[in-house]
Order: C-alpha cells, then sequence, then structure tokens
C-alpha cells in the first residue's frame, strides 16, 4: 500500500479495499458499497458535486465525512463543484446568499445552535442539496445526518429535514483509571494513553470523535469518578489538552473530574474546605491555568462524599457549598460542574434508595446557575430493572442531569447482548406526576417540565481498547443509543435498534426484523434470568461478576445483597411503603398510592416495594416462588431464542462478527443458568417449596455456587474492596 | 509543541474508520499485490495449482496461508490440482510416492524433525514445486518459507532449499498477570482474556500463531515468571487447554509458570518441600490433570527464590532439588523444567552480577535430562548493553537456555526504536573462550559446544493488546529477529533487518537500505543516551522509565542506581576486577585478563568492570568525563539522524504507520536529550568539570529533574514495589 499524499488527502480519501476481516472498528460508520442500480443511481443524480462555503476545521471535517461516505457507497469521487444540477452545499447560515438563506428562514428558526436544516432546494432551474446550520458543528451534525439517510437506503432527492438536539449536554463519561484499567470496564483497557500523550495522537483519538460527533455526543469526561488529582497538574493538562484539539472540530468538550481534595494533593494546602479562601483561590487558578490551554474546557464532573470520596461534608460543609465553590471557579470561562448525587452514607441506617432524596432535595435552588445535579435512573445502582429516581421531578428549580450506565456493570458485562436503549426509554417514559399525568422523566431531563434553562444528560461508557471499542459487538448499539436518545429523548428504542442494524451490518429485512426484535426482548431477558418481579443488587460482591445473593459479609449493611432481597422463611422483598423504609413516599401521590398495595404494584416493581410470602398469590394465580422460578426458566428460554434467532442470521453478517456474537451467546446462554440454578438453590432454602415440573433442577448444589470465585474478574478497581 | 501542531492538522483530514488504514495488525504477512508483471507471470509459471497430500490440521493451515497470500499477491485463486506444469505439492515426506521421494532423499538425511526441504522437480515432464519434510509442522514451516520467497521477490522457479531449525525450544516468555496487566508491558494489555475463555476464542489467537509459525517459535509461556498458583486450577487449566488447540496446528506448545508455593495455596498442603512425598504427589497429580487435557502440554518455568517468589530455600533445599521434582512429575508427558538462573539474594552482599553463577555452576551435571536452567543474556538484569552471561560455558553438561527481553523494560519501552536482534547479535557473537577460541555463546545455546541434547531459547514477549500487538511499529521486529535468531542463532541482524523491512514495509531499495541501516544504528543509540561507556541499571526505579542515577533509597542496595554505578568525586564505575568484585574471575582466561586493565578493556564495557577517575584518558586522549558527555550528545543526535531519516520515508509507507513512528521518534528525541541532560547534571557534581562546549547545557536543574514522578507509568506490576 502506497503512501498517498496529505494534499491528496485534502480532495479525496481513497484506499483500495482492504481483504482485512472485519473487527467491527468502524462502528456504524460503515459505507458498504450500495449494490441496488437504480438507487445507486439516484443518489448519483442528486449529488454530483460539493461546495463548501466557508473555511473551519469543523467545515472541512464535514466535508472529508461525505466524501469519504460517496467514495465507500458509490466506488467514485465527489468532485467540488460550484453550481449545476445536484450540487450539495454545505454552509453556516451566515454565508449563505440572501436568496437561499430565505428559502430556509422559517426553519432556521425552529432550529437551536447545535440543529440543522437539510432541504432540497431549486436555484437557477437546478436542483440542489442544501445542508444549513446557524453553527459549523450544526452543519457537521447535518453531514451526518445526509449519510445516514443513504446509509438506511432512504429517498434523498427531495428533502425538507430539520433537527435540533433537545438537551444540551450530551455527555459520556468514563470511568477510566490514569493507570489505564477502567473501574466497570470491560472492553479491554483505556483508550487513553496518557503514557504517550500528548505526543502520540492515536487515530482512535479522532474515530472516538467522528463516531461521537456522528449521534451528536458533545461532551466527554476522560477520567474516573473515583478520581485521581494528578490530573489536574500541569504534567496531565498538557496531555488534556492534546486530546482536546483533537475532537474540538468534532464539537466534542472535555471534561474532566475533580477530586475534591485536590488542594492538598496536587497543592500544598492543608485544607480542602469549599468556604476556605485559599482553597476557592486554588479552585480559581486551577480553571484558569486549564483554561488557558483548553480554552473550550467543559468543566468539571464530581463524586463527592459518596463510597469513600472527600467532599465537603468532610469539613462539615454541604454539597451546594462544594458545588458552588467549583461553580464559581469555572463560571468565568462558561464551564459546568456536573455534581452526583449518587450519595449514601456508611453511617446512616436509612434505605440507601431514600438517601440521595433526603440529602438533595431540600437544596432545590440553591446551586449556581452553572451546576447540574447528576443523578442516575434509578435510586439504587444502575441494576437491571430499578424504578425511576423520585428526585427526578422533585427538585424543579435544579436543572438535573440524567446519569445512564452504558457499561454493563451489572448486567452481565461485555459478554451479555442487552440492548440498553430498551432500558433508558423505559425510565424516559416513566410519569413522575409531579406536574399532573405527563409529567415524565424525559420532561425534567430536557428541562420542559421545569423550564430549566440549563439540560443535561450522560452515559457512563462501555468504551475501551477492544479492537471494536465495546468487546461485545452488539455493545456498540448501547452507546449509538444512548447517543440517539441524548439528542432526543424521546425516540422509540426500536426505531434505534433498527437504524442501527442498518448502519451496522446490513439492511436485508430478513436480518433487520428478526434482529431487531431479539434486540428489544433482550432487554426483559436479563431482568428475568438475574433479578426478575423487582429483586435487585444480588450479584456476587466487588466484581459484580454472576450471582452471589447468599453474601451477607461485607462491612456496610447495604453492600450486602441480604440487605436487598430480605429473604427468609417468611417471604422475600424489600418493604419500602409505610410499614417499612416508606422510601415509596418520596414518589407523587398517583405512584406512591398504587404502588402501597401489592395487588396494584406493576409485577415488575413488587419485590422492591414489598415483602411478601413465599406463597403469595400472583396475577396468574400461582404462588410468588412458583413465578420466580418461572421467570428465571423463562429468561434462560429467552436467550436460547436469541441464539437460535442469531444462528440464522449468518449469510448476513461478515464471519468475525457473526462467530464472536455466536460465542458470547453461548457464554451469556451459560451464565442465564448459573443465575437461574444459584438463585433458586439459594432462594428455595428460605421457600422450602419444589422447583416448578417446568423449570430444571439446578446442576449443582448451593455450596457449589457458593464457592465459585473470581479475583480478576474485569472492571474492578485496583484499590476497591 | 510546533511538531505536535503540525500532526493535529494532519489529522483535520483524517479517516481511517471506512478506508481501512494499515493498523499494523498483520505484521510482516502482507501481502502486496505484486505490481511487476514478469516478476508476477513468473510466480504465476511456477504454481498453477496446489496439491496437499495428507490430511491433517497443520496441513490444511499449510494450504490455507498459501492460498491466502496467492490470493492477495495475484488476485486470483490457487485451484486444487492433480499434475501438470506448475503443481505445487506439500506433502509429509511418508506421503510421497516412491520416485519423489527418492528425488530428495539426501536432503531429507540433512533436516531434522522440524525441519523442511522445497525443490523445483521434473515430474512426468513438468515443473513442480515440493513442500515436504519428516513432519507437518516441518511442511508449514516450508509453506512460510515460500510465501516469504515470494514477498522478498526473489525468484521461486528453481527452487532448492533445505531448513532445518538449529535450537529445539523457542519459546515466548508472556509476563501476563491473570489481571491482564502485563509486568513490563508496554503494548497495552495481556492478548490473552482469561475471563472469556474458554468460549471466546478471538481471531487474535489464531494470529498470534500464525505469526510466530511463521518465524518458527514452536512454544509460549502464556503466564508471568513471577507467578500466580490459581494458573494450576482447573477453572483455568480449561481456558488454557482452549488456546493449547488453537495453537496445535501451528506448532506452538503451551507452558505455564508454576508457582513453587502452589499446593499450598491451590492444593491443601502445609509445605511445598521439594523433598516432601506428598509434595512431589501433589504436582505428579497436577502434570497429570493438565496432561489429560493438554497432551502436548510443554512443561514448566520456574523463577524460584527470586526477587521474593518462594522456591526450594525456604525449606532450605537447593535449585536441583527443585527443578528435578518438577520435572519428574512432567517426565512422563515428555514435559520439560526450564529453571531460572536469574537469582540474587537479599541478604547477600556479593556482587548481584557474581550470585547466579556462584549458586548454580556448583550443580553443574545435577539436573534431569528434562530440565533447562534458563540464563539472561547478560549477569545483571537486561541493560541496554551487558557483557555476555558468565554462565555461558561454565555448565557443560547441563543444557542452558538463553532468556533474552524482547520487550524494552530498561530501553524506553514501546516508545523508542531499538532494533533488538542486534543486542541478540552481539551477545551470541561473544566469544565465552571457555573451549578455547570460538566458544561463542551461540554455540552453548544450540548445544554444540558440549553436545547438549536438549536446547532451548526464550524471549520475553513484547506483544499486547495494542492494534498492531507491539505499540512501536518497529517494536514487531524485534520480535521477528528473536524468532529468526531461535530458528539460527548465526544469522545476521542486518539480513534480519532488511527482511522485516521488505515484508513488513516495502521492497523499495531507497527504502530498504536507509531504515536498515537506522535499525542497525538504533541499538548504539540507546546505548548512548542511556548508559555509555559501560554504565548500567542508572534508570528509575519501580518502573524503570527514564533517568534516576540519583536513587539511593532503596531497601536493597543492589535495586539502587548508585549500587551501579558508584560514581562519586574519585570517579565513577564498578570495579569488578580482583581489586573490587573480582566477577572478572567467573570469564575464561582470555577475557579474564584482557579486562583487568582498563587500557585493553573494549570501552563499551568500561565502567562495567573499572572505576576510574573523571580524567582518565580515553583511547581518543580525552578525558572520561568529556567522553561520556559527548557520547551521551552522540545517542541524541544519532536519534535526530533517525528523524530525519524517517522523515524522507514518507512516499514509501502508508500513512498510518508512518505518522505513528514520526511521532514516537519524537518522544525518543525528547527522552534522549532527557537522558542526557539529567544524567550530565548528576554526574558533573562529582566530575566537578564543565560539560563540553560540544554538548548542551542541560535545560534545567538537577533538582528539576529528581523532582519528575511518573507514577503511572506503563508495564509496573501492580503489586510491586
Amino acid at each position: 500500500m502506497k503512501q498517498i499524499k496529505f494534499f491528496l488527502l485534502l480532495f479525496i480519501c481513497y484506499f483500495p479495499l482492504a481483504i482485512n476481516a472485519q473487527t467491527g472498528y468502524d462502528l456504524w460508520l460503515q459505507y458498504e458499497e450500495i449494490s441496488d442500480a437504480s438507487l445507486s443511481q439516484s443518489y448519483l443524480n442528486s449529488l454530483t458535486g460539493i461546495k463548501v462555503m466557508g473555511n473551519s476545521p469543523t467545515l472541512e471535517a464535514s466535508r472529508n465525512e461525505i466524501s469519504n461516505a460517496y467514495d465507500s457507497f458509490f466506488n467514485q469521487e465527489l468532485k467540488n463543484a460550484n453550481s449545476g444540477d445536484g450540487l450539495l452545499i454545505l454552509a453556516n447560515i451566515d454565508q449563505l446568499p440572501a436568496n437561499m438563506r430565505s428559502d430556509v428562514k422559517s426553519d432556521i428558526e425552529n432550529i437551536n445552535s447545535e440543529g440543522y436544516i437539510i432541504r432540497s432546494l431549486e436555484q437557477n432551474g437546478n436542483k440542489v442539496t442544501l445542508i444549513t446550520a446557524k453553527t459549523d458543528i450544526g452543519v457537521l451534525y447535518g453531514s451526518f445526518r445526509l449519510i445516514k439517510e443513504m446509509q438506511l437506503h432512504n429517498d434523498i432527492s427531495n428533502l425538507a429535514i430539520i433537527d435540533s438536539p433537545k438537551i444540551q449536554k450530551r455527555v459520556l463519561n468514563h470511568w477510566d483509571n490514569l493507570d489505564r484499567t477502567v473501574e466497570r470496564g470491560y472492553a479491554g483497557f483505556s483508550i487513553w494513553d496518557w503514557h504517550l500523550l500528548p505526543e502520540l495522537i492515536k487515530p482512535e483519538y479522532v474515530d472516538y470523535a467522528r463516531a461521537n460527533a456522528s449521534i451528536g455526543i458533545n461532551g466527554t469526561v476522560l477520567t474516573n469518578v473515583n478520581a485521581n488529582s494528578l490530573i489536574l497538574t500541569e504534567q496531565y493538562i498538557e496531555k488534556v489538552k492534546a486530546l482536546a484539539e483533537v475532537f474540538r472540530p468534532y464539537g466534542i468538550q472535555v471534561y474532566l473530574t475533580a477530586r475534591f481534595s485536590a488542594p492538598l494533593e496536587s497543592g500544598d494546602l492543608d485544607t480542602a474546605d469549599p468556604l476556605n479562601t485559599e482553597v476557592k483561590q486554588w479552585w480559581k487558578d486551577k480553571a484558569d491555568e486549564i483554561y488557558a490551554e483548553i480554552p473550550d474546557f467543559g468543566g468539571f464532573l464530581v463524586k463527592a462524599n459518596s463510597e469513600g470520596q472527600p467532599g465537603p461534608n468532610n469539613y462539615d460543609r454541604t454539597h451546594v457549598d462544594g458545588a458552588n465553590m467549583l461553580a464559581e471557579a469555572v463560571a468565568p470561562h462558561n464551564g459546568i460542574v456536573m455534581w452526583r448525587a449518587f450519595v449514601y452514607s456508611e453511617d446512616d441506617p436509612e434505605d440507601r434508595a431514600k438517601q440521595a432524596y433526603s440529602e438533595f432535595v431540600p437544596f432545590d435552588g440553591q446551586f449556581k446557575d452553572n451546576v447540574l445535579v447528576q443523578v442516575k435512573n434509578g435510586p439504587i445502582d444502575f441494576q437491571p430493572r430499578e424504578p425511576f429516581h423520585p428526585m427526578f421531578g422533585t427538585m424543579p428549580n435544579t436543572p438535573l442531569m440524567m446519569e445512564f450506565q452504558i457499561t454493563q456493570e451489572y448486567l452481565g458485562f461485555a459478554s451479555h447482548l442487552v440492548y440498553l436503549p430498551k432500558l433508558f426509554e423505559e425510565t424516559l417514559e416513566e410519569d413522575t406526576y409531579v406536574n399532573g399525568e405527563n409529567s415524565t422523566v424525559a420532561k425534567v431531563i430536557d428541562g420542559s417540565l421545569s423550564n430549566n434553562k440549563l439540560t443535561g444528560i450522560a452515559g457512563v461508557a462501555n468504551i475501551g481498547s477492544a479492537k471494536n471499542w465495546t468487546g461485545h459487538p452488539f455493545g456498540q448499539s448501547s452507546w449509538y443509543g444512548f447517543g440517539r436518545l441524548a439528542w432526543d429523548p424521546y425516540m422509540s428504542s426500536e426505531e434505534i435498534a433498527e437504524e442501527w442494524l442498518k448502519r451496522t451490518f446490513s439492511n436485508e429485512e430478513a436480518f433487520v426484523d428478526p434482529v431487531t426484535d431479539l434486540m428489544i426482548k433482550s432487554r426483559e431477558a436479563v431482568v428475568k434470568y438475574m433479578t426478575p418481579l423487582g429483586l435487585h443488587h444480588i450479584m456476587d460482591t466487588g466484581h459484580h461478576y454472576g450471582p452471589g445473593p447468599w453474601v451477607s459479609s461485607l462491612s456496610r449493611p447495604e453492600w450486602n445483597p441480604v440487605y436487598y432481597h430480605k429473604a427468609d422463611e417468611e417471604g422475600i422483598g424489600f418493604d419500602r411503603t409505610q410499614s417499612g423504609s416508606d422510601a415509596l413516599s418520596q414518589y407523587a401521590d398517583p405512584i406512591a398510592e398504587k404502588y402501597s398495595s401489592p395487588k396494584t404494584t406493576p409485577e415488575k416493581y413488587l419485590l422492591w416495594f414489598h415483602h411478601l410470602p413465599w406463597d403469595y398469590e400472583m396475577d396468574n394465580g400461582e404462588t410468588l416462588w412458583h413465578n420466580l422460578a418461572t421467570t428465571y426458566q423463562e429468561g434462560v428460554e429467552d436467550v436460547e431464542e436469541m441464539v437460535d434467532t442469531w444462528n440464522n442470521m449468518e449469510e448476513y453478517v461478515d464471519k468475525e462478527r457473526f462467530e464472536k456474537v455466536a460465542m458470547l451467546l453461548q457464554i451469556q446462554l451459560k451464565e442465564s443458568k448459573w443465575w437461574r440454578d444459584a438463585c433458586l438453590s439459594y432462594f428455595q432454602q428460605f421457600s422450602g417449596m419444589e422447583i416448578p415440573e417446568s423449570v430444571p433442577q439446578p446442576e449443582h448444589d448451593l455450596e457449589y455456587y457458593k464457592s465459585l470465585e473470581f479475583p480478576f474478574a474485569p472492571g474492578i478497581r485496583p484499590s476497591w474492596e
């Protein structure tokens, strides 16, 4: 392969097609040659030349993305042109000539600063396609959209698309440590090769930015919330700057996690008290230092006074004091602070599910304008299923940022196919009822429910050094879907699955339909074989790999699975009604009332809110024990069905990805049986009831399952207990 | 900084995702279409069809390798055929018809069980090409050889090649931990994804085996010599078995490191005393268990009583007791034990360079037949330059196995271009004089000096999860060259460099010649800018990243750089003559005598053997201090020349690899200056002499260099102090 001269690359990016295997590195940006001749011809008629008005790295990136896709789709070059039928015009609205600007005048009023317009127009008797926006980034988003239309084989001859993101800060959170381990990372190790930065700029950094920009993600927190203050030193700021410069043309802002005690550790103060003048000055100076190098630095994400992290409480100050102190430091630079609400005290005997609400809701309205409070989707911790977090809707004067977990800490790691956008959609669609019916979580997050000015959504990344980024080929769909829902939290997860499949694998209906179905069903499958009927947090401890309902030995009660299922001879489940922890009272009334009785509680949340006897009669007339057992079995059968479905897809998928998914599904099947057998063995000793006939007897006895140890399961923080 | 901006500019139009950029994953197995029409036609004439006689996974692999290469070279398929002009025949000698067998009868007598023959023959009036061997693996090696001939654009119309490996056990040592960190690994993390084994077989496992087989490597130790006994449990043996099955068709045997205390840790004994009957039985049972799953398991590699590892000394037993006990366990299965001689006591005040010799030489002749004693190339620890280890040649009745380090623990990690086969060649060519002149180290290793029956060579791998396997694109050449020298320890490293460059990048003379030169010179460059004139082990401690000649605080004296350079106002260097540690007496007389005076000691070993005053007069008439300084400067200038050479190669190399090497060379240049400036600043305080005019003054003061800290430098064992 001969070197192509750089100057040529500015106009054309053509390389011979490699015969290399498909690693999955290309993600959803795969541009297979369009073999349907009439479709291909119609695209070629619509796109005969390209004209980019204006000049910026972002516009250049837009041009190159389109040229590159065009080359692959049609095996020919999209040439520069100034006019003619089929001209594609890329322009910031400021660059448009007056006549074209008036053509899109009303559309422009309907987009925000990141939105875009794609319009098929007449110009001097010629048909042209215009991609325009208020910012260059909008043009880039529009360019990716046009490419997507072709990937999906949609007609592009008569386009009238206007689209804007509904949430402002669409951010990935990387729980990446400076030694390149990734807490709860299952796709290898950190893609940030700190040791070789700033000099070595890996192609992955560029492709990471491209992939994110293609789905509208506009921010990335590079470091773990369990933070190391070294990242704030000059040595590391220089490295962060190098990444920020790669990401900038793609509209990705860089954020860092701020360890609250940094003034002690990387400074030389003897306190980190947020009301101390020197501490305030230290953070202001630090912010100034960072912004001098990275003018568009996004700001800080902070985990404070949570699971051993230092915070303002260490100095008898509040979360408001801490967040506002940092917010003041970054405010002059338009930075923001994302302050996590994931707190639970090691002394407080209150139900862990209640504590974040108790701690934060009283602070409503007290945070600075540039603070977002980042709240996990549910009140415990990224379980296979949780009800929505009761804070959503209850802090109308504080912008709440959603935190989803894309990496599958509690959902089978990167070896289980679980399509998470279905889970995300479930939360976003939940009705909080705080302002009456249709007060959905989505409306809290996009700010529409309470007219919040600042809005945000975060996803804990499942990205690593794996050749395909996410380990499981289908892990890419959760990254993709997070981005799509961050752009529009009202999208259907099924629609997202379909477009991801088409962009990533094949447009064939015989592939897309069954595999979309498989993806949608995968979300319920994992709940069934891990934590059915509202069970939660019964994973083995530390690594959270596999079942561990028997674990009861950890120092903090709320780290033990037995705390969550409370199984005994009387029954099973966590009573969160008035007779129990009363966590239910944190929800608005239609919910609080409905869920107060097991009979009117949705079965999916039954054991989340109620402790019930083993022979409690379920809707179908069977006992709770019976349904628990048969639901586990259903989960296993769902995975068996997934295996069958996938095995029929061989003709539509390249060999490498087909086989990888097939092998991983075997792991998922094995582990779903392990979950079923271990949990039923354990719970049976309390229920004293027979395992129903339709459910196989456990392969081993309970002692066997309890004896299994996995000291090197991935994703554990080295210093984690 | 200017350099960084330059690259960022290029990245604005950088699009590897969809254009199948060259990641380097294919290593030296790159089969570019042969564009020279007459060459291509001559190959096509010689190879019109393929016939594989016999049936085995290894023969099938041979056929596939040739077919794949053929497809790529000629963009057409090599069809199966039974006869005809241009037939290629692949056959184990047993499968050959009598007439063909007689054609190669004399050749057959000249190859060993892994050797091969490639012959152009007449058969029924047709010209055919025959690849044959005594084993199927030999046929595979011959197939890779034929492919290489075409990669190198050699004539294949009249072949008469016979070749056999000169060393039996050609083994990679992976210092890979079960958590996927790699001790002294700089190419990402371990390629062994233990968590997903045995189910998930990654394509990398197959390609790892292919690459190794292509250079004749026939064994791999999967785990770190600082061993974890968990690898010997049933849970892990199942995983090891899965890898062994992938590797088997490619002739790669799997070995494991045996933690000496395993009977206590993964068994339930209360001793690991090698003379204890239960301990012996435990290891026999363990071997039987492993061999039941992996019939061709290679055996064990052991680091015992070294740097905190347990061993027979813990029970007042000797290395012989320990090694023989394990040897007995694997002997019934034809397994071997590789017992490392890398020992030095924490109590023994004797020069560390002497201790392995002192400990092991008295045991000569006492080890079982299936024990190899594995000796590092030099007596300290994989330094940029060491004299050969004095054990070589002094244990005639014990097979000594060479241990080279391919990973660059002390040579700039994966960011410095250092072509190590040149270093390996230097050691192999050294004359030990133990049986008179021409008693080279190579002859010790291949067994010819003392007629050893068992022979072996090990390389500590530089392979990781990096997309190109080794991090630095040129790191591949050290892996490649290790394999070539393991096959034939008398090869020229220059010839190896040339063939590697042609197979990996380009056959263009204008590329191969200057870059071969660059590679050869890179070996001396690193010595000059790190440890000139016989200096050694003055790297910063723990991670061994960058200079640390000032370090003197570690608990064990021989872990401190000051122990090795002994610089003071009187002078610098380690007196290993009679007036000092007398380590020199461990060498045979011509050496011992010659090196006893600084005047007759080669300058490259001067400070290894002598402590000399700063104003000592060197061969060129300058002072030692002057030459020390100018040699550091020469090292920097060598790197500057490497940068220039590489920058002229742009037209011959694909963009991704070209830029990666260019960026890494900038790191190497920066760090070579850091080494020069830090070391000269430090030594100057003792010499009290001016830095010569031709050498730039250090950029910072000594305190600055001493203050630098790199807590997350890669390759440190998490539990390492």
